[in-house]
């Protein structure tokens, strides 16, 4: 039996179910009984992530261990969350299950290794960029995050806001000034979408800048350890 | 606390998706912890319903219980299956849980009778139109179903297996003469989508017919029963 796939979503619900699109997109099944198999956990009242952080509340783990529970309940036999800020709590989500769970942003940084990447930009939440959730897996790999201004970083959160308030385009308009920065300043080195709000704002329009979206990376770390045949994503080609 | 949905899913996996999508995209909520909360199960190995109708055996039934038992298990309050094929156990599977099932097909039905419809094309699997799962439920509120040729179930379901195999547009190509049937004919009787699939079919291309949408009707119902806010779908104002 092919191994079943826990996801504990809800961070945010649009960029869940997005995650969920890209695992039955990036598989080449062509009937569906050779897709994977998955239980989800859509658990939207987790509270803000970023936020937590900030202010220092455990809030989130809390709320996060319901759906570990429920995940271990029905058999999951691994778990993706696909959520960049809640990895600021992965160690602790870790020790409370004997169920592996994957981290998003090791599986990106492992992805940045492999397509020989030295240093990028980071566009995730005011939590992640904070926090340093990253840089402690970037590190590993003598990979550097180029820094970028409060002003770049609250233009960030809208856009994260945005989605979340269902917003399905415009984000391009939205993002014209970090874009128009990166193009002037550091054109080559890629942005990781490191929330998975931005996986929605890059979906439908070309950003014309090189990137490696978080979401993809964890789904196709999915893929591969269910052993479902599969495709890389577009983006990889462009690095 | 708002009641959590089991979704009962992976017939097919992309249909599936696009179920949990229209959950998210009616919703009018503006952050994470307004929207609907989900339980999903994406047992997509559950075997194909509409050859299995055909031939009179109950292997996706029996399927179909494991992920019954298992979204019993997480506390779900009621369950939604975006399959209208799947509809033809709908009494067997009641029958096995207290949790409160909805039928697809009844929700569409309804639809339709608010709507003031009384004829109806029924674009679905084989198996749906075979089976007479629909006129069961339409008979109730004297909708009629209009026939259709042999020639044109093979296109559906040909669009149906199409869409199961990753195509994401051609779908209006694939469909012209059906459509263009209907065109000269019945042009203001609108088809029922009575299988998940074909909401895919007509999600990104106009195809210039007045249709209903069984995967929005179980949606929305979903949304009224969580207390969700939300909005209708677009379709309903061209009836």
């Amino acid at each position: 039996m092919k191994p079943v796939v826990g996801v504990l979503g809800g961070m945010g619900p649009a960029a869940t179910v997005l995650f969920l699109d890209r695992l039955v997109r990036f598989s080449t099944a062509s009937i569906d009984q050779d897709h994977l198999k998955s239980v989800v956990m859509m658990n939207c009242d987790i509270p803000d992530r970023s936020s937590a952080i900030i202010r220092n509340d455990d809030g989130p783990l809390i709320a996060m261990i319901e759906g570990l529970t429920n995940l271990e309940k029905v058999g999951a036999d691994f778990i993706a969350i696909p959520c960049n800020t809640a990895m600021y709590w992965f160690q602790q989500l870790s020790d409370l299950t004997t169920v592996p769970i994957l981290n998003i942003i090791a599986e990106t940084s492992q992805v940045l290794r492999d397509a020989g990447i030295d240093a990028v930009h980071l566009w995730g939440t005011n939590g992640t960029y904070q926090s340093g959730i990253y840089e402690r897996h970037l590190n590993i790999f003598d990979i550097k995050i180029i820094g970028h201004s409060t002003q770049t970083q609250s233009v960030l959160d809208d856009v994260i806001a945005s989605v979340k308030r269902g917003q399905h385009k415009g984000f391009k308009d939205q993002l014209a000034e970090p874009i128009n920065h990166l193009s002037h300043h550091d054109s080559d080195i890629p942005v990781v979408l490191a929330c998975t709000e931005f996986s929605l704002a890059f979906q439908n329009e070309s950003m014309g800048i090189p990137y490696v979206d978080s979401s993809d990376c964890l789904a196709v770390r999915c893929l591969e350890l269910a052993k479902v045949e599969h495709e890389a994503p577009e983006w990889l080609a462009q690095l």
